[in-house]
């Protein structure tokens, strides 16, 4: 998908300024994909990218530069980064990351579109919460964000995590129990204990990098233990179909996207950097776009 | 002038990041001429503007943010902004100001590109310097950067400077007298040594803003002052003839456009910026572009 680019204004001293900040950068589809979005609305802003290690004056500078708008954040800021910020949600704080940073007039305002994104691509895929028990597999950032965003928005009746990472996991345990009404369990990652879990899990939600290009074959839950009814959610979008998705969709289950959840989080920054309701077609037609060459 | 910008790269993460820093920026022409300039050569860069106040979080950032490759300083920020770099040429710290920054992986060299660019363009309008006498109307940064790039460059007779400021005149005077061989002279801008002063000018140079838009019918010098074979300099470029330029044309004078000197300055940026040499011809219609709009 081509976005027309005929009306968008021409960089000028009155362009606000956008930028990706992580490290490494460099195959990231943010720029193409905000400022095609820019492009499409027409808007007069630009969005570029920066590798950044020394995080402190990095994100200060939006506080000296008037018209650096947002910051994405990527790996590996996305905690650190909020020591530098003047305003976090507290459930962004419970979360313990953040990927979005807003300059309200030098006043800068972070908070994480991954778990809300997560949220919204579940519900959007007619998955029902009420009462249901979610597992999950992984216990680290992405993790942690969809967890306390299910556990503080949805009616569910369990979170079940695994993790090979006892530390991880054991943490993330204790600050959902500390944080959310939600009855939390937290198991070693083992054959035995993924049968057991997902004998009782209605939505199965893979928070780690198994299956991620370059290793597409890998997957965590062998394809035996998948069963009737169960939702499978895999937050992997490259490649776009990650096995464990193909073999939820060989077994007639409902599956949801790990591409929908990263336009969806790329929609919200989009929206908070601009106050614009965001074109989503053609933020995913760029996105698919990268993902292919 | 419309340059074509079909082969320019589309922004991603290897894109480098180009700034005006300044406060005002509103009226600047850099974003307009050096986005037409990386587009005509299909240069993967941006310039983009941001409104400063805080001047050394935002020459910081440079450091912190890889990619961002350079900087143009403007008003008021040229003095201040030696402060935070790390490198500057001995020329440059006499002139006590810069317009350039260039970020070569953290370490920040800053230079002025004003005197040279006036340099440059006064050889090119084939004017003689050695053994000239030259005038300069005003001693404020353009002059400083004009008066000392001249002296140490041009076998110049002598600089004769005229301010009302005398505390800008005779500083300049005494930094010129002690930083190079050129004869210097230095006195009140009255009607009476104007007159005495023009008497023996064969440059005379106005680094004053008297003449430029929204006053363009102000001029320093009375016509009956100007006399045959000298030549007239003026460095504001808004409107592209002032009143000191038109009349001196009348007179049969030669004149060195200050357009011509804002263009090669921006060029003389350009080439730093980028390593490459400068579309021209792309930049000043952009500026002629901007100047009518």
């Amino acid at each position: 998908m081509t976005p027309t680019t005929s009306k968008k204004p021409a960089i000028s001293t009155s362009t606000q300024v956008c930028a990706l900040i992580g490290n490494p950068i460099s195959h990231s589809l943010s720029p193409a994909i905000h400022n095609a979005a820019f492009a499409a609305l027409a808007l007069d802003f630009v969005y570029v990218a920066f590798e950044v290690e020394d995080l402190a004056p990095a994100i200060e500078s939006m506080r000296a530069l008037k018209g650096f708008r947002g910051m994405s954040v990527t790996m590996p800021h996305k905690t650190e980064a909020m020591k530098y910020v003047d305003e976090i949600s507290e459930l962004d704080q419970q979360i313990a990351s953040i990927n979005t940073i807003i300059n309200q007039d030098g006043r800068l305002v972070a908070l994480g579109t991954d778990g809300p994104a997560a949220l919204k691509t579940i519900k959007d895929a007619d998955v029902e919460l009420g009462e249901r028990n979610v597992l999950m597999l992984g216990s680290g950032g992405v993790s942690r964000a969809i967890a306390f965003t299910l556990a503080k928005n949805a009616p569910l009746a369990s979170i079940a995590l695994m993790d090979i990472d006892k530390t991880l996991l054991e943490r993330l345990a204790s600050d959902l129990r500390a944080g959310t009404d939600t009855s939390i369990r937290a198991d070693a990652l083992s054959h035995a204990n993924l049968e057991r879990a997902m004998g009782t899990a209605d939505l199965v939600i893979n928070c780690t990098p198994v299956g991620m290009h370059p290793n597409p074959n890998a997957c965590l839950v062998p394809p035996e233990l998948l069963r009737p009814r169960q939702v499978v959610f895999d937050v992997v979008y490259n490649p776009l179909e990650t096995k464990l998705i193909s073999t939820a969709k060989t077994r007639g289950l409902k599956t949801v996207s790990g591409m929908d959840m990263f336009i969806n989080q790329a929609v919200m920054q989009f929206e908070r950097f601009t106050g614009a309701r965001a074109p989503v077609d053609v933020m995913r037609g760029v996105a698919l776009d990268g993902l292919e060459s």
